[in-house]
């Protein structure tokens, strides 16, 4: 057994332990009896703790040392677990465990903060957390920006630099878009009837299918939050019915297959090792949001959909396949991040990601969050927030720790942009597919020049060679014009 | 930190780890998609290997050596993980893992011959089994008895000489009353009808919340086989339906029950430790049967199902509770164990129980098995066999190696009968409750007399401690005896 072959095989043994560690989280949201909350954190505990174990184990440093790649896949295998075995080495255990704690703690205090709107019971454990943070990116930074070393674990290769100029070009396109849009004379048609939960999942796992999902690799329940969990031959999703609005349930859904069928369609070969799961945060997201969006909120997929909609409930208060995708990418003034559309959600997520390089960098203190969010909020959206679970309270991540996670929601979007231009390029049949409910030509495209590859490229490097082009924000950005021109008549 | 604390810190974390790799076992046979089992494989052998390491740690025989347990409880405490420890450590690595590539092997290999009815398929497979179980078996006598030493693993505390004592004294007179029952002028009536999936599982969770079944750490789903899975908050079981047999349904659901309500009513101070699990694969038999047998089979729970059963399928072929009480407790002939009644049943752990003794002592060969089997089948059933799947091909447990495991089947049921004596005693008033749709007070009996101690006490002390009496076959045959003689008639 060379170096190599011993790193490998210790790796494989970790991945398959963590794998078993994201099912138990599944198995927590989904199926847990609700008595068993004690348990599950002693066995968390416990599978975190093995898995710390392995990812500082001294031998990995020793492997890594005396490896001789062969290959390209080989080389970028001992890339990916040496810099993994350099972070988690470099923050001490104690500080991991005060992490842990605190922001464990922060979690059940933010969401009782946010219930009684009461901002003032969260920010002191949140300036605990940020303290926390800036000792754990200081230790990862090495000499460093301290945001960009949060960054490297969602969207590794790039800098908060890079990220704020993307956002710099995006704002005020999106704020004129969006100021447009909401001065339209013509303003799209509500959804509204009876919408039954069954009904709702029936046709959540046709749009499932539709999508490509592989069945015989993953399955989808009913849990609070949608998420997707799980990688390789075994990637799960969850979904929520609220029955008043089926498009929550239903593009919920299609995100998640996004994001389940990117660990679905990576090379088996990759299969537990760290190539083997998707690459990034942002590249993730960019598959949740090119199945939601680009394809599933176009006029193709929506003509479709409209049709099995009408039909499953009985007919819509909806005239036709044309007024119907309107409806679906419908406009409205809001606060709540996760409730917003394809124009304003960047918006939302470009104030976070100056707030939190602020907090981060001390230029914020957690006394001042609810002021500074505010006041950007008005800015932005021009719009005054009118309680705290509208504006600084809403997203669980601060509470948790999750600084350097925002911008690749956006970065995703960007990355799906990019993707979608080429993938029409390609296939300029695909809407012809949509329209009868075949997603697949699309899903090929992506499965063929993204998917497969899981972490073997670089995130930007992955997206150029994809799409054969630089990545930018204008595909995305021409994107979103033309389409919201065609529907408000701009 | 005492060494006591530290062994128990160690100790808390490997248990919690455990009760994980069984959640995994049961993800498995319920929810997982069914294009995951090579990954499965990967995650339960990284679990196992992970388990294996922690219970051979070196530096648990330092800690055993310098604990000073300061109670009962502790010093229990110190004695199970030093009969793991030595246990364990005896084995060497290379032949567990040779044991567990070659009983998987094995187990694909006699479902195979089971279902071609081809045993000369699988004995030469058997025959490898059963090598490196007695070199196993060696190594864990340590000079002693070596069926004695597999079967600590299941029952310890006892030896194959005592349970062959044991069922010496039982064999005659079950023999007997099989014989004067299958000869008997009447016999009860078989039911029939139609009875749809939905109604059984309702009843089912009927009759489990009727046992006591706390939901709030528990659940129930549908599996091929029906098994309870996990320990102190999050104990599961699964069930089937077998849509002509409703019996089978509702009465694995109240076997089940009673394994998983063990584990639900162990002291919660016990959890995580090793008293916080069922003490013996007997005792945990003797709750399954006496839920399912003495007190589910009896006449009080009987009537009350009767009535419920009569509504839900709107209406039975059985005229009256007497008659169905009748029905239930029907004995006929047959080859299978798992289908046979609270009569027969000992009689097919008998016979095997003795098989297994002259195989893992050499006595028996592999090659011989098929015919020794029809041979005694003959002796105590007055049958011949019909086909090996109907024989020596039935079970499962051999292919996997599971010798010892058979005779803990009748210890449990001979528990049972000495625990419903006493129970009956000490609760006059149980059946007027059951009539109603209540075990609540045999239940609660049960666990406070039992239940609650978890693996405090060694078997039978446990049984001797919570009946007042020595362990004895007496009460369960007078029970026996009595109750199909009032039935048949004789």
């Amino acid at each position: 057994m060379s170096a190599f072959d011993d790193l490998l095989a210790f790796q494989r043994q970790t991945e398959a332990l963590s794998s078993v560690a994201e099912r138990l989280g599944w198995d927590q949201e989904t199926v847990m009896p609700r008595g068993a909350t004690e348990q599950r954190a002693e066995e968390m505990a416990a599978m975190e703790e093995v898995l710390h174990e392995r990812r500082t184990d001294p031998r990995l440093g020793e492997w890594l040392a005396a490896a001789e790649p062969q290959t390209e896949v080989e080389a970028r295998i001992v890339e990916l677990i040496a810099r993994d075995f350099t972070r988690t080495s470099r923050v001490p255990a104690r500080l991991a465990s005060e992490l842990a704690k605190t922001t464990s703690l922060a979690q059940g205090i933010w969401a009782e903060a946010r219930a009684k709107e009461a901002p003032e019971e969260f920010l002191p454990v949140l300036d605990q957390v940020l303290m926390l943070k800036r000792e754990q990116a200081a230790a990862l930074a090495d000499g460093g920006d301290l945001y960009d070393a949060l960054l490297e674990d969602y969207e590794p290769d790039t800098t908060a630099a890079e990220i704020g100029a993307l956002f710099d070009t995006m704002r005020p396109r999106l704020v004129a878009l969006r100021e447009d849009i909401l001065g339209a004379e013509d303003q799209p048609q509500a959804l509204t009837g009876h919408f039954p939960q069954e009904t709702q999942i029936r046709l959540a796992r046709a749009c499932a299918t539709v999508f490509g999902y592989d069945w015989s690799r993953g399955r989808i329940d009913l849990a609070v939050h949608p998420f997707s969990s799980g990688r390789w031959q075994d990637s799960r999703i969850t979904t929520r019915v609220v029955e008043p609005e089926p498009f929550n349930c239903l593009y919920s859904t299609i995100h998640e297959v996004g994001h389940s069928s990117y660990e679905q369609g990576i090379d088996d070969d990759y299969a537990l090792t760290p190539l083997g799961r998707g690459v990034s945060m942002g590249v993730h997201e960019s598959q949740s949001r090119i199945y939601e969006n680009q394809i599933g909120r176009g006029r193709a997929f929506t003509g479709w959909l409209f049709h099995r909609m009408s039909d499953a409930f009985d007919g819509l208060n909806i005239a036709d396949p044309e007024a119907f995708y309107a409806t679906v990418n419908r406009v409205t003034p809001g606060y709540i991040r996760t409730e917003s559309d394809e124009v304003q959600y960047n918006l939302h997520i470009m104030l976070r990601f100056d707030l939190e390089r602020d907090l981060v960098a001390g230029r914020l203190g957690a006394d001042d969050l609810v002021e500074a969010w505010n006041a950007r909020f008005l800015k932005d959206f021009g719009v005054t927030v009118d309680r705290p679970a509208n504006g600084a309270l809403q997203d669980v991540h601060w509470s948790v720790g999750l600084f350097g996670y925002f911008p690749t929601y956006a970065l995703g979007n960007v990355y799906a942009g990019c993707l979608n231009a080429a993938m029409r390029d390609a296939v300029p049949d695909l809407d012809e597919a949509l329209a009868r409910g075949d997603a697949a030509p699309g899903v090929e495209w992506l499965r063929e020049n993204l998917q497969r590859h899981g972490g073997l490229m670089p995130p930007r490097r992955l997206i150029e060679d994809a799409t054969g082009a630089t990545v930018s924000p204008a595909p995305l950005l021409d994107y979103l014009e033309e389409k919201f021109a065609g529907i408000y008549g701009l």
